[in-house]
């Protein structure tokens, strides 16, 4: 008798699965059972078609030559069976069968697997106020959400949304909506925005993205107000009201485990499904890949929640490998790299952060170099990185970047650096390609390896702009030295009283330097290389307490003067 | 009595070298001695100022603040003494000295060192032909190249220039020229442009220039053809005569060592200066960095003349650092990475190619993936990667890159992989930076691990276009089938004889195939992922000699029907 092979769920993960096993055994039966009508759509790309960076929606659901990713698709290309408007409702383990339901026409039966998937993804959270139900009150998490936003942006009507979550799809939602010619206020709970990233990274971000929308931060939705069944307006959890006919919900998802859970499986203390490396769960017959599971964080060891399309891929390869040939393709976990476009800046992250760094224990160095990915003559564009690696041995912990700048190759580069385990050593001489048009002659990511390489080895000591902003405060006994030359200081400046000498004058002007040698002295320039240089001298000249502001005027994130 | 360091060379290494030296002792004297007038030139550029993708020659050699680099600079901000115009006629080893010449007032003097950096650079290869001399023909190597080719943009006066030449400087070369209206024909000596790659990724390279411009290859200038001193053609080795106004040799460089060598210092059997992994010579007071040394392929273990500006900058700053504090920062060597823009093209290279690969005896396995950067919803571009894994081990050994796409950071992802021996099974799961408008799910460079692990595990065979036109040519007796759907059909074919089998109808139109199961049967598509489904799909159904075309019609490089 043919084998048989289930798929719950035919979004991401399910059809890789379907079709890496296919792949695998040609006369295998397979089956994936779908709720939704469509299926394999690429719901990352839902942002951009409300946007109108594309206007054909099937595209979301096609194949690069053009042809929809329907069940008829499936089976005379791949032939796969799917049950799409069909929902598994129960897992019957010891009979090894799923029960499910036609949704359209409420027809119900069940079918007997030898091997199951589940690939259920997650839903969104939705805050627990009131007001919750209004039209208007909507997520991203669906095609019938992008249509329905996407009408919206085609009918212009809608002036005022506010989006709720400055997380990933908050962000990608509220550039989408902008685009769309509406006004939007982004509302954030927590402190920062992009939680996955260090505060100060955060701030560059938001400082950025006021320039082109409202940003609340410290601050949730209490209650969605509403008129005659539609939303028109927000309470703040401060008590301030917001006007606006349309309110995004982004606030993170949960894995769908309601079926696993009923049927015994053994979920994680993060609430996803508990899986080993081969993607298989506490039943040796049921395996689980995408959004629906925990996984481990290849960095600290510890199992992480990471709902990333990317990841669910490659989860479903090695799912659907296993099913048919036995537990062969591992999927050992990730290291939680992330990126997302807004606007003319980019911004991502690999590895850890400083924060997740300090809270798993790690004794790490940091560097942040504010650099142009290519040279001016060639219309390069700032990018600004922090770099952390492990004190003891050099390993690279994570890189977070972000800027104008060709963010996606720096955060590639050190991607693969982390997953291969490199260290900041490996990196000094790294030999990437170099040509104008792509790069500088010392690639900025080369350049936060010498960065973070000098400064382990002691050749200058660092300070960023959080702690310098947080030794203003306190009023700290400083002498500030910013080393650009004049015309730069008129153009722009911090005016936390600094002084200017230009690096080209600093040998000339030490008398006008603190007599006492331990007083704390700190360099700048406009990305603080020539902060750097100058940092270096003054230490040759006896001054002992010299620090270099990291990333310079660029990577400032408080207010300045000028 | 202060140390005393000299550096031959104002370039990319020397300028380097001095600037490190400096950070790591303020009160040594440093001093560089440039033959040229210009110093620290971004020699990489010049093909882009001639071209017009800016107008401001200072660019080149100025800081990012726009100050130029001047010995004013470098005296003012760095205390480092240049010394211009001037040139260094000889090492006296046993007295510690130089013996220099200015080249424009004519006075001579001698310095001493401590510790001298020779870093003198390549100089262009000519051809030894008659009419050499003539007016009109030139190099792209200095500022005064740059300066006299921009002069020729802006005049407009010149039709027709031939371009000698197709490495990297000769296509950049051709390109600047091209887009300052003049017609070109590019010249090369051996059977393929950018020797450096495989000829079939070359050759695809060939196919998109002469889109633009014309391309003979295998033929050399015999002599160049003047009137009253200026060019007016060149007569190729075959005969052929071509008229033009100006032509630009592009045919490498060699090592400047003269200098080195009539001090006997040790010279490699590429004639670069042998230097050990601190990059000092055979004489212990004596270092040497960038274009004039040989250096060690690090995949290879032999030794290699690698004449780029990124290594070059590497390789000063291990020589500066170790001049002044002795042997602790190494140059290990060089992977051989390399990039080239080519109007809406790049190409890249990292590693070995296959070509390399064999000539060094490796055992390796191939992979070729012909797919987009980003979606196409996101307005992704193709890419055509060639990736090679020792079979052993799956060691990444090199990759190749083309095609309009993000070249770049391929090439970046694969330079990593390598510099830190990476394997394809660590590729297989890379966790790389996934948001639509940056990248596919599963990223080009993963699809290219999945592909060659797949091949490897023996999932598919593959045969390479050049591999399937040879069979062709013998006339052997094969099975074609493009498994693309009609209406791709009717746009693009390659008329090789191939039966169009839709992969959608493959499973029912079985009996079409050749009965004979052993018969040879080759599957394609596109990009020949279809056809990898398809050789699956007909390996399970017992056809036992199936091969896919790697790359499909995308990496086809000889003439299509359609």
């Amino acid at each position: 008798m043919k084998k048989k092979i289930i798929v719950i769920g035919g979004s991401a993960a399910g059809p890789k699965i379907a079709a890496r096993a296919r792949r695998m055994d040609e006369f295998t039966d397979i089956t994936i059972f779908q709720k939704a009508n469509d299926l394999s759509m690429a719901s990352c790309g839902y942002p951009y078609y409300v946007g109108g960076f594309f206007d054909d929606r099937n595209k979301l659901i096609c194949t690069p030559t053009g042809v929809i990713r329907d069940p008829g698709f499936y089976w005379n290309a791949k032939a796969i069976v799917v049950k799409n408007n069909t929902e598994v409702t129960r897992i019957v383990r010891g009979e090894k069968l799923v029960e499910f339901k036609n949704n359209l026409t409420g027809e119900t039966g069940t079918a007997e697997y030898d091997k199951l998937v589940i690939a259920t993804g997650a839903s969104a959270n939705m805050p627990p106020v009131k007001g919750i139900e209004l039209n208007g009150v909507t997520t991203l998490q669906s095609m019938q959400d992008a249509d329905y936003l996407r009408k919206i942006r085609d009918e212009g009507k809608i002036k005022k949304a506010v989006v709720i979550g400055g997380g990933l799809i908050g962000i990608e939602t509220l550039e989408a909506l902008h685009l769309a010619g509406i006004d939007i206020t982004l509302i954030e709970l927590l402190p920062q925005l992009l939680t996955f990233l260090d505060w100060d990274m955060a701030k560059l971000i938001e400082n950025y993205l006021k320039t082109k929308t409202n940003v609340i931060t410290k601050n949730g939705v209490g209650e969605f107000i509403g008129e005659k069944g539609h939303i028109t307006g927000i309470k703040l959890e401060n008590g301030d009201e917001l006007p606006c006919e349309l309110a995004v919900v982004a606030i993170g998802v949960r894995p769908n485990v309601s079926l696993a859970k009923e049927a015994g499986i053994e979920i994680g203390p993060l609430g996803g499904i508990k899986v080993n490396e081969f993607m298989q769960t506490s039943d040796p017959d049921i395996y689980a890949a995408g959004d629906c599971c925990e996984i481990r964080n290849l960095v600290t060891g510890k199992n992480v929640l990471a709902p990333y399309g990317d990841l669910a891929n490659l989860e479903g390869r090695a799912a659907g490998e296993n099913v048919i040939i036995g537990n062969r393709a591992s999927f050992p976990g990730t290291i939680q790299t992330g990126i997302c476009k807004l606007f003319d800046y980019s911004v991502g992250i690999t590895g850890l952060s400083e924060t997740k760094a300090k809270e798993n224990g790690f004794d790490f160095e940091r560097a942040v170099n504010a650099s142009m990915d290519k040279p001016g003559f060639m219309d390069g564009k700032l990018l600004i990185t922090k770099l952390i690696a492990e004190k003891s041995n050099g390993r690279i912990l994570g890189a977070q970047c972000l800027g104008p700048g060709d963010v996606s190759k720096q955060i590639a580069i050190w991607a693969t650096a982390i997953k291969g385990g490199l260290t900041v050593d490996d990196m000094i001489n790294g030999d990437l390609p170099y040509a104008p048009p792509f790069s500088l002659a010392i690639d900025h990511s080369i350049a936060c390896a010498h960065i973070l390489q000098n400064k382990t080895r002691g050749f200058f000591q660092g300070i960023s702009a959080l702690e310098l902003k947080e030794k203003i405060n306190r009023g700290d006994d400083m002498f500030l030295i910013d080393t650009r030359g004049p015309d730069e200081y008129e153009e722009t400046r911090l005016g936390i009283g600094e002084h200017l000498i230009p690096l080209g004058l600093l040998r000339k002007r030490l008398n006008e330097l603190p007599e006492d040698k331990d007083k704390e002295i700190i360099t700048f320039c406009k990305i603080s290389l020539r902060g750097y240089e100058a940092a270096v001298m003054l230490k040759a000249f006896g001054f002992n307490n010299v620090k270099v502001l990291e990333g310079g005027i660029a990577a400032w994130l408080f207010v300045k003067e000028k």
